[in-house]
């Protein structure tokens, strides 16, 4: 099987062809422009490459309720152009496959169940800590989209007590994403992540707020695997301080085997490494083609 | 179909039959007593009854991982005797037709997205707010289990700014239960709730934690209905003080009509009223009968 795949993020486009081994064979990217101008891009890429199927994992928010007249926009971005915009009808009217459409969050969790970390398991929570925090979820052998889809990065956390920031979030200033992501840590500091030493108090406040969203997670959704990717993750430090926070927030309450004694392979690294947001998208494509997305 | 219902609650047993509408012909109840005489007036009751299926909503914590060697199990529960005890196994060996199994919480969610207040869609979170705070979690069509079963009851809120009190959790003191339970409300203010004047502050500082936990399901879960059950909430005073304190946390951000426009309609009280319970039961049982949980 060929599989199309697309990541398409705010600021580059990756589109790939891959198998349903999750092997990449061929690869392109570009920076993201004006939206008509992009999608050509990606046309053009395509053409003439006879893939079965296309997954697609974007930046949002986007639309992912099938039965929405709006399925398969993006939303309501400021990025510009690209607000209400019709990502998928655009690429349905040049290709006659089928289509697999959702977050790149929700793409990259189910890539690492598919192919990677979480792989075998019908469960696990992504999370990429990066410019924004986004959260991506599959439960019970499916990506969760309900009424919108999870925006977990925005949950509320309490205040380290050594911390003064007022948060950068523009539309709830200190959630989650105002005050973990990695503009936050940035502007906290006056420095930038890869300039801050790994024994630096802002891991152990990083830690605070992830221990705390991590905590949730497992609480509200019982997931069998964490999985922790993007750019502030690459500080690997982060990994143990996160793990003794949530283990401090539980306490013991939640009685299984992965969070009391093995959560050194529950709160993981994503296994996909560069290739997760593209595997992402390739999963996203075989699933289609299962008839489980259309 | 003749389906059988078991209510299994810390206090008392409720036992019914009731048929795929929904509609409760019979039913018994009895105080809960040690697991096996408790066993005993449940297997007698059913007994000569001749039930196609039989779904039992359990308190717990329990184990409902199929592939678990204590599957079917109350687990660590401080209840007398209850501890580690083989419940399902129990009326297996009395009964030999499907069963269903799962928390009460999430058999709530289950009876409510069957024939209540979220009749039709394919997700729903359930809160009960009493003794304890439960939450049962209903999404893309499936109660979720996971690594275990959701506790989204314990996770942790910011505290009030006129609130000093330290909480009940014996696991984490101040976690939403320990602020918010029942007996967290009547410790606080040495009064019972049914004692607390509609306008106290007491219900603007339930709403505050509540307000955060509703969100905070919302952001991680993206469901289309939010259900509050339980004994704290036949306060109805507090509906309108949640969904405004939910407004005011998301701010906006979750662009759903659910949310924007509707509120009055997407957080409710559950509507199967004192037959919640066992119509929960009922439609684990009836799950059962379609294979889907055995």
């Amino acid at each position: 099987m060929r599989i199309g795949a697309i990541e398409a993020g705010g600021t580059k486009f990756v589109c790939g062809i891959g198998n349903e081994q999750g092997i990449i064979e061929d690869r392109i990217s570009f920076p993201t422009g004006q939206p008509d101008r992009t999608l050509e891009q990606v046309i053009a890429y395509f053409e003439y490459k006879e893939v079965d199927n296309i997954g697609i994992g974007t930046f949002g928010p986007i639309d992912i309720d099938p039965s929405s007249p709006s399925y398969g926009y993006v939303t309501t971005t400021p990025k510009p152009g690209w607000a209400n915009y019709p990502f998928l009808a655009k690429l349905k009217q040049a290709f006659d496959v089928p289509f697999g459409w959702d977050t790149d969050v929700n793409a990259a969790a189910l890539g690492e169940a598919v192919w990677g970390a979480a792989k075998g398991l019908d469960s696990c929570v992504y999370y990429t800590i990066g410019t924004g925090i986004g959260v991506g979820v599959f439960v019970e052998g499916k990506l969760v989209h309900g009424l919108v889809h999870p925006e977990g990065g925005h949950i509320l956390t309490r205040h380290h007590p050594e911390d003064r920031f007022a948060g950068t979030c523009p539309y709830h200033g200190d959630c989650l994403e105002g005050m973990a992501s990695g503009p936050a840590i940035e502007k906290r500091w006056n420095l930038k992540g890869s300039d801050i030493p790994a024994d630096h108090l802002a891991w152990a406040m990083q830690a605070f707020y992830m221990g705390q969203a991590v905590a949730a997670a497992i609480l509200m959704l019982s997931p069998k695997k964490i999985i922790l990717g993007g750019g502030v993750m690459h500080q690997k430090q982060l990994f143990p301080l996160i793990r003794a926070e949530v283990r401090n927030n539980l306490n013991g309450y939640v009685s299984a085997k992965a969070v009391l004694d093995s959560i050194d392979d529950y709160i993981v690294p994503p296994s996909l490494g560069d290739n997760a947001g593209l595997c992402g998208a390739l999963a996203l494509g075989l699933q289609a083609m299962e008839g489980r997305i259309s």
